[in-house]
């Protein structure tokens, strides 16, 4: 038998490894969603194809995480602290997996926009990725950090994602209304900002699960931006 | 020391009651998206705002699920098969969350649509929340029963939903052209509609991990509908 130092050595080694993880999965995600962004403004299908392509990469590392877990579980016997981290990356991981996912879909609408020409709300869109992909990547810094602190600070970010979200669905109606033979294509930027929204919203659950893995408490006063109507 | 024997029923006794847990989790969800729709479709307000009250009920049985799931790990120490069952449970409670927050979020939309008048799609939605609701019940009863053929059949149902789903979008697209005076109401109607196209998406995610946790092997041919390119 390993003494205990050593298998706690060997335990922290395992748990770098998984957060190594999912910070590589997180940069993934977060260049998917600005590359997916780009590709809607400049209206590359090509780039947008491999954005699509890209995001099989990012499922199976969430199975790596998973078997990494699994594993870890079955052969360290973590306990308190260090099984609630072990069940927060597990946790994370399929968060992260979602963003993915929007990213895919965002790629996916670019050929249904070629022939939409100039759609105002588009020009809005890249900064509210930006933002919402920024929370992404500090709330992944914080779980890595475990830094409660920092997560909760995630989480008020998440305002300045809602009321473009907000801002950005009014534009469009009026858009629609004004250019009704475009309305498919602005239906298709509607499902686009939803998505990016609910990237704050998943860095904001995130961040949740990060509090909980560092501190043991649930986040007591949730900072999330109260919800518009629109949403 | 408990016995080999003594543990072993322990930790079934433990895992009967995750499981139940989940169908609770699970059935309440169903619920919820069925009452939203209905109160979509007959502009109840008051029960809308029911659904999204109860929807505290639902996260908190989730948060209960992660309790017991890290309880059970510390004390009991699963292996292979049953360690799988565990972190299936962990994940699943995680995605029934989230199936509860799209009946929550449609249920918000319901004082948006008062003044809408007659939608036609709107008759077609009900229909579409019907399967994709039975996908989620069917799954959930695939996972108490362990049954990895079952979670295959979910699968192929999802086409159904997706199907729905194209079909809505165009419907919609064409009643906002010629009613631009109801497009904002017909917007909140596709998200509606996306919502429910989640659900059904949900439910093949949670088929994935039944099939995982009862065979150790991935859903090898994924039967997921092919995407459509309206999503």
């Amino acid at each position: 038998m390993a003494s205990q130092g050593h298998t706690l050595k060997a335990f922290d080694e395992d748990l770098d490894r998984l957060r190594a993880l999912i910070t590589e999965m997180g940069g993934r995600a977060e260049h998917a969603i600005i590359e997916a962004m780009r590709c809607l403004s400049e209206r590359d299908g090509d780039a947008a194809l491999r954005v699509i392509e890209d995001d099989k990469r990012i499922d199976a590392l969430e199975v790596e995480t998973e078997r990494r877990v699994i594993q870890l579980i079955a052969l360290r016997a973590p306990m308190a602290g260090d099984l609630r981290d072990v069940v927060a990356a597990l946790k994370i991981s399929g968060v992260v997996e979602r963003i993915g996912d929007y990213a895919k879909n965002i790629a996916k609408r670019v050929p249904l926009l070629e022939d939409a020409g100039k759609i105002e709300p588009l020009s809005l869109l890249p900064e509210m990725a930006r933002i919402a992909v920024g929370m992404v990547h500090d709330v992944l810094n914080a779980f890595v950090q475990r830094d409660a602190d920092a997560a909760v600070r995630v989480c008020q970010r998440d305002k300045a994602v809602d009321d473009f979200y907000d801002s950005i669905f009014r534009t469009l109606l009026t858009h629609m209304m004004e250019n009704p033979h475009i309305i498919g294509q602005s239906a298709h930027l509607l499902f686009v900002a939803k998505n990016l929204e609910r990237v704050g919203d998943h860095a904001t659950n995130i961040a949740e699960m990060v509090y909980y893995a560092a501190t043991g408490q649930h986040m007591a006063d949730r900072v999330k931006g109260a919800e518009g109507l629109s949403r």
